[in-house]
């Protein structure tokens, strides 16, 4: 699409009404995860493994299945056999094979007809275990003498004589960094780790299902992907995909990390067992053992810099530890970390490195965050040592379009310069600080997706519209979905109400994740409404009998044009509706596609710490958010992203951990002892939207959803080592790890 | 479309596979319309009228309100104001406003915590009535005396000087009666009644309703359309058509009945008062005396004929009750009554006329019934008086394409001298009667519909099929759309899911009636599936790098053809869909359209009847029904819709009637009273399928569910008049009325 095609001037995208499902929300009434009921229904309860790493002996279910109630046990022995690649990791995840992986892994379920039932068959169910030893830190897992865990699993990427627990590799980059280094008037090298964080998504995972057997079933859970869910559970308990009709409900909060799934094949097997509805709804202490957390981390950044604040080359390593399975990020994590720089020398390796821990999920910007904070650490201490402002060595060596990526391709427009230019002039940047107080900041980037859309739309007789999407809404995209059908219909925004259809009522459609959905649905929803227009037209020019091509819409009424305007008066889009049975039947858009011109983000943070020198406590009295939208479609709703992701980067930055003890079991299971950021901990986070259009979109969009968490972590630690005069090098950085800095700095 | 391009050649359609709920309904896992629930529900019941006609003074609701878990009453008061046309009619069904019209009228609503403290508090609403003199009967209700049922209801069709309970008039034909009757040797004219029959579902209406402040809502019924219950519901309680999502449960039977709304209104606006879901399910009382059944009518017949079997003109005045509203279908009636033959001369009238009972709703080609019954007995009779074979006398007069109709068109190709070739040709018809046996034969008619249709089909990425219909399956619709499916895009049956979407999520579609399922929304998929054959081609070609005119489809393959025929293998299906995300995106088809081609359809009936003297009980021995389906789809489904007419046509004939006390208080309001055929009561009725194809469907399909409820009446009548010797010329042909009539007789 040429850049002058794209449409500039709105009427209704830009506005922010209250969100459609607002009411639903705030009354009770809408519908989640655990809220759907099945006459007859019963409830599933899991046996997990209380061990990090054992094989699993025996399991006896004879007391189980004696109990008065239990209608169903199932083991691995009740799923699909001959699975491969993706489809036997995550079965291997959702039920264990031969071995126990990670401490709460599953190795049992049972499904009675009450929740305590449940639970207490769930205990009478004996599984004998052998022992293993166990590793759960990422270095330690590379080690010569770690154990196994998954022999074989490494594929033919990674190099030979590393540990096979190295699974995967990645390298990729551009020029001669020991070129680079060697042209630097300084060069810093460090070592960073961070530890896996949980998206903390207040909704816990939770499922209805029911499978009989004719291979036909219904699934209701609470995904970030319905139609994923409907593939992988399909495979899993070995059916045809479309004998599974998956409903996702409203959904609680996923941030990627309900892009897979858990209970739900579990559940299915249960009812297909039982012939009856089986609900599946986990507690906190399952959400934190066994669905999917961040990878912890270990890298290596090796940065060049000359006196005016060029950078010469760049280097990084990131070892990403995802748990038993393969697929941590590693690979995201470097092509992300010299993103925003423009290098002609820049190298990038990764390591997917499994471990006896549950299997990595996405959390927004999957391995980003954690390059972010060495890379723009490393640069801060570069800043600081050659005494040049942070944000003028970043807009120096800024990416801008045509720049060669450092992970390949050539950008198109960005706005990563606006960003920084806007934090350069924002008021925060400028305002004198406090004693005490340290002031960071950091660049942002995230590649955004396109994936797999369907969108079809309908009218009804009065006018209204019904839009019907496949992706669900985790941000507001009700909202913006009925905007930019509002602005191409002309129909108010009140007039429209949007659905999240499910999988046997609509084209394929990727998960609700990569930032994807206001761009990919959104434009899915702008071409089904162009398509519906188009009907509109036809139908005005058979009653007015003119050609098609002389009829045009302009605000929600076909209008004459051409040498026919004037001649009839403006159609409304609900006059032409009123009669659409009797003129050619029911008007309907429709569109399927892979849109490929998803617009990369960027993000500038800037953040002000407080470190308390007695408790080792930091508070942030102020926090600003810079990035690139595109086009912001809702501004309220993305003003939320970008408050999300600096609140959720606080948490990860300062307090969220996922503590092991020697035993390789999880330490801290609940919210009291896994410390996400409470309203009290948080500034009022101030926000400000760059628009540099998406050339890959008609109104210019950008995903929003994901960038905001990229910059926290590092213009956090940058600001605690300006405000405490100490560099962690670690996260979270906690009390304890702040304390033990400063009296390492004495 | 000509007759030429109509596909002939089938390999699924024309089988008869399992149908793909039977799983479903055989455990109890299919949900009906009262197997939903919600969070917080609570239940609904209703305060009818116990008079026939009464003026409601006063409705005292202070009590129940007072009651501990009353969650909400409603009365006229909650519901939309300012409605006109069928939306007023409805509404002033749904909930009486100044007047009870009919025993059993709604006249108030209650919603509590449970079912019990529900009907206990609508116990404690009072509601004070001024009793109006009321009319249950037809002519009664013509006559000069009756009470005036709703002044100012009568259209301007209605000739001047009829009582105002004459609501709409009807009168068709064409040639000159007078002159008809003139020329023939025989004239027989003939008064004839039938009562109202209910089409005796087994599933009694009901319904989960939610509601908001907001106007958005969600409501979960019974019914044969939901997009019909969505748009009169909207309008009903005054929100907007598109903010109403209404999904159809399961259906245990409708037969016309579930065409319209009844609780359905009255539960949203119980709903939104107590802002949570309410439930409202009929108890089988509820369902006589305040749903929808047929028509109760008085007809007068005239036929000419000469000695050899020619008819030489015809009349008919249809004078149809349909309780308080307009909308008796007595143009059905008049319009259908004289179809099956090639007339001169015809004219024909209809009455609507009001009464103090329910609305009238569909049951099965309504109208159509009753009028057979009297003509063809009048016909029956003409054969007998001139001593004539009652199928050569149909077949030198049978309409055949290019038939001017009775009412009207010109018949393109139909099937009714088939039909009638092989009723004589059948063994039944040359078969010995036993003593005291009669043989009866009749014609039936009807129009058949299309009607606004969308139909929706995705692609999964193992190749199996999801297709996405809005007409609710009532009949075993999703085997034959399953199987129409299959046909064209080649990939098996089993492998295909056919759900019916909910509004939210396809276009507009038309209610499951006029016998258009098969025909509209079977052609629809058919177009749909092509269009999705159309992409896989597409895909295809750019695979092979050729064009796409140079691909074809054959058993489930794409096919290089013409100048590339042979250079590549056929690619099947599974192996496009496998890769299409990243082909272009996911692959699905589309259609909308108010089809018009949709076939008229006759049948022929041939009964065998026995009379015991001393009860006046008849039995069926031997049952016979042959009728054109144009293509059957679906084999044993269509003779399931055969024997299904003709066993209702066997309770409406001989037991089935709405029996109104003095009181005009519905007497019979139980399956005990109200008596339907059971098992005992009827023969294996056998099935001729005649394949006249149609040429306005791609595959020649024909509508099939109600032409066969049409000629049992009249059979039935002629084979009771062959084997007592008396000619019952009122329905039903109960024990009471055959004594009466064989007493009279002698």
């Amino acid at each position: 699409m040429a850049l002058d095609d794209r449409k500039t001037e709105f009427t209704f995208v830009g506005t922010s009404p209250d969100r459609p499902d607002g009411m639903d929300k705030v009354t009770g009434r809408a519908k989640f995860g655990a809220d759907a009921t099945a006459p007859g229904m019963l409830f599933g309860a899991i046996v997990r493994s209380p061990h990090a790493h054992a094989r699993i002996v025996k399991i006896d279910t004879s007391k189980a299945d004696a109990m008065k109630g239990v209608k169903a046990v199932v083991t691995r022995a009740d799923f699909a056999t001959g699975l491969t690649g993706e489809f036997w990791n995550v079965l291997e995840n959702v039920m264990a094979g031969d071995t126990a992986l990670y401490d709460g892994h599953t190795v049992a379920a049972v499904a009675a007809g009450s929740a305590i039932d449940a639970r207490d068959a769930a205990k009478l169910i004996e599984v004998e275990y052998e022992i293993l030893p166990h590793v759960t830190d990422v270095d330690k897992a590379m080690a010569p003498d770690a154990p196994v865990i998954r022999a074989g699993t490494a594929d033919s990427s990674v190099p030979e004589g590393m540990h096979p627990n190295v699974v995967r590799y990645h390298e990729s980059g551009h020029g001669d960094v020991d070129a680079g280094f060697a042209e630097a008037d300084l060069v810093i090298e460090d070592h960073f780790k961070t530890e896996a964080t949980h998206q903390g998504y207040i909704e816990p995972h939770a499922c209805l299902a029911s499978l009989g057997a004719d291979g036909k079933g219904e699934l209701w859970c609470t995904t970030q992907g319905h139609w994923y869910a409907q593939k992988h559970c399909a495979a899993l308990v070995g059916i045809e995909t479309s004998q599974l009709r998956v409903t996702a409900s409203e959904i609680g909060g996923g941030f990627g990390g309900k892009t897979t799934v858990f209970i739900e094949p579990v559940a299915l097997a249960l009812s297909r067992k039982a012939n009856r509805p089986v609900k599946l709804v986990m507690n906190r202490s399952e959400v934190f053992r066994a669905t999917g957390p961040t990878s912890s981390t270990s890298m290596d950044i090796k940065i060049g810099m000359k006196k005016d604040g060029t950078i010469t080359a760049a280097q990084g390593i990131f070892r990403l530890q995802g748990g038993a399975f393969p697929g941590a990020p590693m690979e995201f994590s470097a092509m992300c970390a010299f993103a925003p720089y423009a290098l002609e020398n820049v190298k990038q390796m990764g390591y997917d490195v499994i471990a006896n821990r549950p299997k990595q999920a996405a959390y927004r910007a999957p391995g980003s965050p954690m390059a972010a904070f060495a890379v723009e650490s490393v640069l801060d201490e570069l800043c600081n040592q050659l005494n040049l402002d942070p944000i003028d060595v970043r807009l120096k060596n800024a990416s801008q379009k045509g720049t060669k990526a450092s992970y390949g391709p050539r950008f198109d427009a960005i706005g990563l310069v606006e960003c920084l230019e806007a934090a350069k002039a924002h008021p925060h940047y400028a305002a004198p600080l406090e004693a005490g107080q340290g002031r960071g900041i950091s660049c942002g980037f995230w590649f955004n997706h396109g994936g797999e859309t369907s969108v079809s739309l309908a009218l009804s007789e009065d006018g209204t519209v019904q839009v019907s999407v496949g992706t669900p809404d985790i941000g507001g995209s009700r909202a913006s979905m009925a905007l930019m059908a509002s602005e191409v219909l002309g129909v108010p925004y009140e007039n429209i109400r949007v659905t999240i259809a499910d999988t046997a009522t609509l084209g394929y459609n990727d998960v609700s994740h990569g930032s994807r959905v206001t761009y990919a649905s959104g434009l899915a929803t702008i071409k089904a409404a162009e398509a519906a227009v188009k009907t509109l037209c036809q139908r005005a020019a058979a009653k007015w009998g003119i050609p098609e091509d002389a009829v045009k819409w302009e605000d929600g009424c076909a209008v004459p044009s051409g040498p026919n305007a004037g001649d009839f008066d403006p159609l409304p889009l609900a006059s032409i509706t009123a009669n659409m049975g009797a003129t050619g039947g029911p008007i309907s858009g429709h569109f399927e596609a892979t849109p490929e011109g998803a617009g990369v983000s960027f993000g500038v943070h800037i953040v002000d710490a407080i470190v308390d020198q007695e408790t080792g406590k930091t508070s942030i009295p102020r926090y600003t958010v810079i990035q690139d939208a595109g086009k912001a479609i809702h501004p309220t709703y993305v003003e939320g992203q970008f408050q999300g992701g600096a609140a959720q980067g606080i948490g990860w930055a300062l307090n969220e951990e996922y503590i092991y003890g020697e035993d390789g079991r999880l330490q801290n299971t609940i919210f009291l002892d896994y410390r996400i950021p409470v309203a009290s901990d948080l500034p009022m986070i101030d926000t400000v939207i760059v628009e540099v259009p998406n050339p890959g979109h008609p109104f210019g969009v950008r995903g929003v959803g994901e960038t905001g968490i990229v910059p926290p972590l590092a213009a956090i630690a940058n600001a605690v080592s300006a405000a405490a005069g100490v560099r962690l090098r670690e996260l979270p950085m906690s009390p304890p790890r702040i304390l033990a800095a400063l009296k390492d700095n004495g």
